[in-house]
């Protein structure tokens, strides 16, 4: 069932679906939540946000390892994805990037080859009411039916493999975006993506660090992740 | 008029129109670079490319500075915005936060003060065909015409001069985002955004790096940007 | 008793002082450690290693928070400090900065107001046998007693309280060294630092990254700190 | 002939060696820069700083490409260099890696091929009064004459071919220090120590950056090094 709101409090969030919430910080009734601020039966406050999408990934059905917001957000932007798109990813994992993509694209095609990811990725895009995404129980490696592709994104281990058939999936001038946490792997990728005709745009890595902004101390977090992927931007030409 | 084709050449990239175009590396026929691959008259071979979003804005017209592709993704994905998003953005500047915004969201209305930026953005809006996009030589220090708007990006020195129209400008759970280049502008962002009954949700930085992948060496590159901007993120409750 | 070996076994390390050595590997005994290479009576290999200073910096009593290894390297390089110098440092805290400054330096005094840190950082100078070391309980917010000196490291929250006496106590050109968490406070002391006439150098602050390089895999580690502390350098002019 | 004095006025920098000094801002006498803050005959107001070894650096003969401090500070303080290290160093470049190391240790020998950056590297040596450096014109590559060595730096882009000369050379437990831009040469080099019986201790990048803070403006410097080198640490076992 649909997340309706998220009820914070003390840095905790909880999502409401319907009827009364029960939390650590004591029950919320139905009918308050629906009205704006409330308070629990234990006198605890908690403030009522409408969530959107960003938010709501948090509640996703975990799988996978999931990409990192900001390492999305840099996909999206950088491969040039807008309402016309037409997107495939691959593999689809917990569905966390095909969402995401669904979200700004015309139209997402998602491959997966293992069937608990596919079901998984299945579950999360449905919870969103995504209607333009078709998930597939297949392996890239063996080829792409799409064609006049604008965008593909790959997050699997050997994309090398899908070279050949990106290259026919692709319109001239589309994107294929890979994430890679090895810099071994993006070295092998670099290589055969010039073997094969590719333009090998950039390859960048995205740090993202948070900030305390409070009254008497301003600092950036000591949580901080040191790494997640490098992403490479290939060009059909 | 439209660029229709990138020339690329030893690292430069040229832009085409129509007709013949004349570059540093001689002379490329209009005709030939119909075709795709295509050398000049002094035998330099050109890559064709076709541009998408994020190879035209090295074209637009510049005015004061522009916000870097890494910070417009983050603001783009982290605000939750998609096909459905009413957004308000101002200062509009050279627009291209404004275009970034427009080919995502629904709508977008963009105020800028001083003439001759709005000017300016409407000459790049043209440029991408945006239509999409309302701009307005208007100051928002004075207030918001607009209601229930998913979301507003403030690109401008003293964004808490724009807390209370926001407020009422926003829907509930709608972003107001914030892209200030020092940390004490945040400081008083943050302060009285929570005496306006803002949700302050985080703020963070962005690092970028590109990294060279070459046959023998694979390294960062030396240039970076060590700063642009911190990013905050509020949420109307 | 002083560490003689440290042994390696499987990502750990195990302080050798003398006599047989219980681990979860099982016992390895004396005698063969002292020949080198090394087996336990499990059968597990141990790799034998000759302690440095910054080894055995792992092993010492803790504390308080310590200096990260990244910080006091930039502090104590960043300062000119050589072996004819004579250092200030306050807090002692558990003594890391002290016996850093002590092993390049000529005579290291170091002020601590808290008794328990203060005897934490004898143990420890103890442990590694500084004989240039001076520690004092006492409170560097009431005074110095010291003169030309050549460097003042303070980690201590209010830096500022110690401005007056250290323009006093260092000698023309010495550098005064701060290490603070929020910028907040680099901002108190930099413009309190100004108003006391020091000359302000520059305030960074350091990123370390480590990186796995395998057979297989090379890419950054993921862990990684967001954040320990600022570094300021003022000078008495 | 040594620098007596720094004289700084509106950011940029002047040494001062003896007699009068000209400057774009004036000449400034003698006679007024031995007696502290000083005004040119433009009126122009000087401040005047006792150097210490960093602010030295500035005035270096330059030559090949210089390791940064950030780095240099990083080497000295993981290898555990003190004022009992015997150092070995190669190649000398322009000596600046040499001289922070002399600073600090008891003996430095310097190995150098190129005889331009050997004399270079002596000149500079001699510039801030070192004796205990000894500069070598001799290829490292050929072998190593020294033993019992506590630690190697290497800036140099094959070390692996130093791997067998320097296990013969380190005591047990000493400390070899790489410094490669490329993570292909840092690849390479921890393949063949781990076959030449070395700890890979580990390997490592750091980033600095700096921060303004001023009265209405506090941020971090839009200028930083995206890339210097990785740092890799070996240890003798």
């Amino acid at each position: 069932m649909e997340i309706k709101k998220l009820l914070l409090c003390e840095g905790k969030t909880f999502a409401w679906r319907e009827g009364d919430l029960h939390t650590n910080f004591g029950l919320v009734k139905g009918e308050d939540i629906k009205q704006g601020k409330v308070k629990s039966n234990k006198d605890k406050e908690f403030i009522v946000l409408e969530p959107n999408f960003n938010d709501l990934t948090a509640f996703m059905k975990r799988g996978p390892q999931m990409p990192l917001a900001k390492d999305i957000a840099i996909i999206l932007y950088y491969s040039g994805i807008d309402k016309d798109s037409i997107v495939l990813d691959a593999g689809s994992g917990s569905g966390l990037l095909t969402c995401s993509l669904a979200r700004i694209a015309k139209k997402v095609i998602s491959y997966e080859v293992k069937e608990s990811n596919h079901k998984l990725a299945k579950k999360n895009v449905e919870k969103f009411g995504l209607k333009n995404v078709e998930l597939k129980l297949k392996d890239i490696y063996q080829g792409i039916d799409e064609k006049d592709l604008d965008v593909i994104t790959l997050d699997l281990p050997e994309p090398w493999q899908v070279l050949e058939h990106a290259k026919k999936a692709l319109k001239l001038g589309g994107t294929l975006v890979t994430y890679l946490p090895s810099i071994k792997q993006v070295d092998q990728l670099v290589k055969e993506a010039k073997q094969n005709g590719f333009l090998v745009s950039k390859t960048l890595e995205v740090l993202e660090r948070e900030w305390l902004v409070k009254e008497n101390i301003i600092r950036p977090s000591h949580d901080m992740y040191g790494h997640t992927a490098f992403l490479t931007f290939l060009r059909k030409i």
